[in-house]
């Protein structure tokens, strides 16, 4: 069997026991580095009252921490279901090289975790989302910009 | 002053008190419910070693284990600077009623907190993203969330 597909079962074996157990929705994920599993992870979200407790956040969370970088540049993350847009953006943010997925969006709509309202969202301009956003303050906060481009000791990611 | 420019100035004085002890970049947040601040954020990106721990991911968390509930319905958040697409999504996991931000993504991307890319790997069909994807599994995975749907105690979110 390809490794591939062993890491995949590795998921959906996280997502099936823990989903089980009662830590949240049936989702899986683990992130490889080199061949190896480096970090696992697991939906969380009712059990630990956090609404970003995803599987892939969770792994991406626990790989960063096990390689004490921000940067998982060089990994590949296997995830029991596609990603939804936070944690598709979260992927971006840690410079993941590859995702490997086994359900999809619609596969996960049909069990009640429909995500294409986020989508939606991200895509829409600002001016026409569902959710009202506001700008105020600008002015203030642009000084804050203008400290970071000043600081000299800053670490950039 | 209005209250909300009140808790967008303390989501601001966040962004730079915490930039300036060296936690990330320069971005805050604070979460408002029934007129009070009940959360606060600030990006620890560099300082924690964790991708996601921009302000906002970092607010909800923490009002979330404030109020002891995966649900921030009724909640408005106060951003230092327009949410990046995982934070959106965070914010859509959440329930958060409204938004208010000060910088926009234009300012950030001017002092080297670019997003865009993100937003088009998100909002692009699976198959034409910079990152590849590659689904492998779905027959496992499918049985997962069967058993989801047969749980009969599950915490639906």
């Amino acid at each position: 069997m390809p490794d591939s597909l062993l890491f995949m079962q590795r998921a959906i074996a996280l997502s099936i026991e823990k989903m089980q157990q009662g830590c949240g929705g049936p989702f899986g994920a683990v992130i490889v580095k080199d061949g190896q599993v480096i970090a696992e992870g697991f939906n969380q979200v009712t059990s630990q009252n956090d609404p970003t407790a995803h599987a892939e956040i969770s792994a991406i969370r626990q790989a960063c921490q096990q390689l004490q970088t921000f940067d998982l540049h060089g990994c590949q993350l296997y995830t029991s279901c596609e990603p939804c847009p936070m944690c598709l953006s979260a992927i971006c943010w840690a410079r993941i090289d590859q995702v490997f997925y086994a359900n999809t969006r619609e596969d996960a709509a049909r069990i009640g975790f429909d995500d294409a309202f986020f989508y939606q969202q991200v895509c829409a301009p600002i001016e026409q989302r569902t959710i009202p956003f506001t700008q105020i303050g600008r002015d203030q906060a642009l000084n804050a910009f203008a400290q970071w481009q000043e600081k000299d000791d800053k670490v950039n990611y």
